[in-house]
């Protein structure tokens, strides 16, 4: 094995950022562990938070390392941005939660010798690596029929959609709210309801977004760019009697209309005047950051409320060995239909560096999630 | 029983707000109930709510009614707070949490007729009247040498201070912080907390509600105002590893502010970097709404957080009868030391409806609390 580059993120004490390729040398494999050749690794939100941190990528420059393999760099203003990287100052960071590739070396458990040549996806973090060492625990063995990209991404949005609704029941709720639902994740939610017979409303930016979801079979779909946004947000958590929401924005005011809403869709029906609001917990989980502004609300939903964060790993540990098996079960066996992801590109690990590709993929907009290939 | 005057708030749908002394018939009593005749009633924020609504206080005017007794009238704002009351348009609504006074009536039962003639709290709503009938189990018997005065403000501060340290234990944290932390409550709680050695970071707005607090001995009191507020805050949640808070003043950026300080306390310690924050869950609490604006948040305090309504009686509630008796026996232990309450100026029923009274009762601030004596 001469080489294994592996993509690093590195926030200097300076407040330089520099992405680049790090030749890293493999351990000894453990007895349950595989060594698997990585083919496909998605760019979720969650992978470009750690990849660029609180760097501002429009003061990114391209270089080359003596090797003559890419680098970028970038600043990190001063303040409260380079604050909140204070933990991670001067370590270099592999990135790349999740990915898919074949098995090319095994441990020397039967188990894991019985995985040896098998297409797996994996999670775990570092999956931008040419080569990856992972527990077989971390592994799901992809169905034969399916290609390592369409096992890309098996863990974060299959779990985290899965996790969604798991939480909506364990908590009591009967139907969902979701923001920025027209998104890969968002599609997969409203596939996962629609066979389950949970009811979703599906918050979006944009009409055509309304369009693309109404075409999925969504029946609730909410533009908040529509003059109407929160009578029609609040007829349809009426209609539904969503008490839950899960929201992928974060900042602006978004969280709080919903909670406001779902106040007023309750209080239609009230027969008397409560001075406290309705009784019935509303919940909203903040579970991303697309909108970076402040979290503002006004406090028009009684007491009966709370907001808070969400995120997959806690979530998973609270559910419990037997329920996660069981989830993951369920997204191997419908991994072509619910839990079908799309990319619009592929890419390779020096392409993940080239600055007009960058460009592309951090916007992080609906429709172009990027694939990356380290084996290209 | 010629009269029974009763304050009544009403909100028309024409927008004007009607505060008023109506001449109420008494109901004939349950076996389980008592009749008491008012002599002591606290003016609480939650009371106040209820008494203006979102009423403009500053359109007040005077008038009297055919009686000659005093009516106050003033404009509710079109839009929002309009809409805020929508559920009590044209509904004369009696006022009062709590009081105290001495039963001049009893039902039929035993355990009733055991009650007649002994001082009394009680909670239940309409405390605001000459006399008022509710069944037993609101009641709590002063002890012999306490006055009615003394019992006045029993339930609604002194089991919201308890309920915030039980909530704290019930919630697995081993501190508090709370806010506004000079007001009666505040006090209050700082002596439980002291008693009961449960550490407590104090937020004031004032360096003299500092040496207030501290003259108290209150370990922990950090001033809002001072421009090292934030590291003030952070120290003293690392030394006392505080992770929930109750706020009382709603509005603004204190709540989120509370939460960043305690994530920057517990990654004081972090022996690495965690992308998403801290792994401890910090919880705040809104339970009043002194500061109007709206709640704005920098999301700087990781994935691990929560911020949601607090209420006493949902509280009680979920707690149980059994702590919810154990809590009204200790008040009842310590009224005269842990739960001793102060006000500033008693006032008759009359005298609640003048306006001068109004603006300085309805300033809701530290150290003007006021008693209502109805049988003044």
């Amino acid at each position: 094995m001469a080489t294994n580059l592996q993509l690093r993120s590195l926030i200097k004490k300076s407040g330089e950022l520099e992405l680049s390729l790090v030749d890293t040398p493999l351990p000894a494999l453990g007895a349950d562990e595989v060594l698997i050749s990585m083919e496909a690794s998605p760019l979720n939100p969650s992978d470009l938070g750690l990849l660029f941190g609180t760097a501002d990528m429009r003061t990114a420059k391209a270089s080359k390392d003596s090797a003559g393999r890419p680098v970028v760099t970038a600043q990190v203003p001063e303040g409260a941005a380079m604050r909140a990287m204070a933990s991670r100052l001067d370590q270099s960071m592999p990135v790349g939660n999740e990915g898919a590739g074949v098995v090319i070396e095994a441990g020397s458990s039967p188990a894991a010798q019985a995985l040896l040549g098998k297409k797996v996806a994996a999670i775990g973090g570092a999956m931008y690596s040419q080569l990856r060492a992972v527990p077989m625990a971390q592994c799901l063995v992809l169905p034969a029929d399916a290609s390592t990209t369409e096992g890309a991404s098996c863990f974060v949005n299959p779990l985290t959609a899965l996790g969604m609704v798991e939480t909506m029941r364990r908590e009591g709720h009967t139907a969902l709210v979701h923001t920025a639902a027209a998104s890969n994740l968002g599609q997969m939610l409203n596939r996962i309801c629609m066979k389950d017979g949970v009811a979703l409303v599906n918050i979006v930016r944009k009409p055509e977004q309304v369009a693309l979801l109404k075409g999925m079979g969504a029946q609730y779909v909410c533009d908040s760019s529509a003059p109407t946004f929160l009578q029609d947000l609040t007829d349809a958590l009426a209609a539904t009697g969503a008490t839950i929401a899960f929201d992928a924005t974060g900042g602006g005011p978004l969280a709080g209309q919903i909670l406001g809403c779902m106040e007023a869709a309750l209080n239609r029906n009230a027969k008397e005047y409560s001075r406290y609001g309705s009784t019935t917990h509303k919940q909203v989980y903040l579970y991303g950051g697309l909108d970076t502004r402040p979290t503002e609300f006004n406090r028009n939903f009684g007491m009966a409320w709370g907001m808070g964060g969400w995120l997959l790993f806690p979530f998973l540990q609270k559910a419990g060995a037997a329920t996660v098996q069981a989830l993951k079960d369920r997204v191997a066996a419908e991994l072509k239909t619910t839990f079908a992801s799309h990319y619009s590109k592929e890419i390779s690990l020096a392409e993940a560096l080239d600055l007009d590709v960058i460009a592309v993929y951090n916007q992080r907009a609906t429709g172009t999630k990027f694939l990356l290939n380290p084996s290209k």
